[in-house]
């Protein structure tokens, strides 16, 4: 059985009670250690007038303990919830687990705990000093961003050869054991109106499709396609045909995707020593220690992601 | 009961064979004239081994005759299915019909008639002279596209606040109708990921409020959102609010668009003295004539979306 740490998030959000709310059903498929510390862990169950499982693994001591408040962006809940996801990446630095999985986390609570990170796959670059691949889906359609956290004007000067070829090498290796059919290509978007027109409508597609060819000839095989339309690659009868697609935008690869398959999706970290899965949704203050009806579907398929692995 | 004109698209196509499927079901609600001339007719429903309905008005003399030949590209056929939809537009123009339907033209075929418009909105806009607006989309869901087929590398810099507010003036003109409900806002999206994050990642997002401002001021109402978040816009909890969107850039707009709703999606040329809708697919060339069953759900909604006018 797979052992998977998994980080707490926010304690002020709902992170802590959808582990405690799926632990009897994932435990079944995976051995499961929470970062969080047996005194906050009582607090957040007390709180929700939840029964912490018997079988809930946790760890000691991690942060400062503090009152939790639902929904309320607080420097010391930024604190443990940074020292939790520090917890779980070490856990699986050292071969403790084989995986991590996070839960939301607060940027601006981080922020007021004085810790410069933006979110998890900025830290996790810096701790690994790697060029983690931030993949984003769900078990029907995953969507990987060449360029991610920029200005649109400046997508355009990002498309290069060097840089594109690299992405789509590292691309393959760190997920090559998912394509179990060689016959299954990856889908590789244009990054223009029509994929260009031939160059009517702009020529990045020519160095798309001179990476693409560079990295069919050092990987000795072919599993990238031609750059697609990309009005077009999202329809039905394209989707048949994928299940991995690599977009030149953020939002070029997540407005269709999360058009499709927003409540299902998951966030995961590539080409790092540790694999990393995310849920793909915040902390949810305005429903947090509110009994309300959780949709559980991402943080299930973060954790299904890495049980496939 | 409303009066259409119907124009005929490539005949070596399946624009006339969607016309003589569905004429028994939309005659019951519109009034359809078919800009094609007998001859030519009853060549394309002898091929297709369909009868003429009693009731199926054509036109006189359109273009030179030619012999239908499924599947290809031929000068003739782009003459004839140019005089076509010239003879259509004329009969919106003159206020013999209240509106046109378009049906799928070969752009190659016009180009090889010696034709010099690359598609029916770009033929539009000069014979107006006019902005027409672009919207595509079906009942469910509008999308007008403020910049269309134009490098992604150009789209920050095309953005620019005098534009941009004639642009929503002149939308929202062109739909008011449309709008039973005052409290029901058209989506503008923002350009940059996460609508810029407050400029951090891109300050497009500030011209777009200010064109908006400057439209709810000329306006004297608020019919406009504030820029949305790009990839959060079309989730089906965002979706259930709007019907009508502002694309910025070409993709933004059609790639989530097509993904949700490929199959019924229409075309619809706003802002002009005339108004027209199309099919949003093609010529389909490799099933024409080969009885297959035709997907008409596009061509139902182009009727269907003039009848609600």
């Amino acid at each position: 059985m797979k052992r998977i740490a998994v980080s707490a998030g926010d304690l002020n959000g709902i992170g802590i009670e959808l582990a405690l709310r799926n632990h009897r059903r994932l435990s079944q498929q995976a051995d499961l250690v929470y970062c969080i510390d047996r005194p906050m862990l009582e607090q957040a169950a007390a709180l929700l007038d939840l029964p912490i499982p018997e079988d809930f693994q946790t760890t000691e001591y991690l942060a400062e303990s503090f009152t939790i408040r639902a929904g309320e962006v607080d420097a010391a809940s930024g604190r443990y919830s940074y020292a939790s996801f520090v917890k779980a990446v070490e856990m699986a630095r050292e071969g403790a687990v084989d995986a991590i999985v996070t839960l939301p986390i607060h940027k601006k609570a981080w922020e007021l705990a004085g810790i410069r990170y933006k979110g998890h796959t900025d830290a996790l670059r810096d701790f690994f000093k790697a060029d983690a691949i931030m993949m984003l889906g769900s078990p029907k359609m995953y969507v990987a961003l060449f360029t991610e956290h920029i200005p649109l004007r400046n997508v355009a000067d990002a498309i290069n050869e060097k840089d594109l070829t690299r992405f789509l090498i590292d691309f393959y290796h760190a997920i090559e054991d998912q394509i179990s059919n060689s016959d299954q290509k990856i889908a590789v978007l244009g990054l223009n109106p029509h994929a260009g027109d031939d160059g009517v409508l702009g020529d990045e597609e020519y160095i798309i499709k001179k990476a693409i060819a560079n990295a069919h000839q050092t990987l000795g095989k072919e599993p990238f396609t031609d750059p697609l339309v990309p009005d077009v690659a999202f329809v039905p009868h394209t989707r048949a045909h994928y299940t991995f697609y690599i977009a030149m935008y953020h939002d070029q690869g997540l407005a269709p995707l999360k058009a499709l398959y927003f409540d299902e999706g998951i966030n995961i970290s590539l080409h790092l020593p540790i694999l990393r899965t995310s849920v793909d949704h915040g902390t949810a203050f305005d429903i947090a220690y509110g009994n309300h009806q959780l949709n559980n579907l991402s943080y299930l398929n973060a954790v299904g992601y890495l049980l496939e692995r």
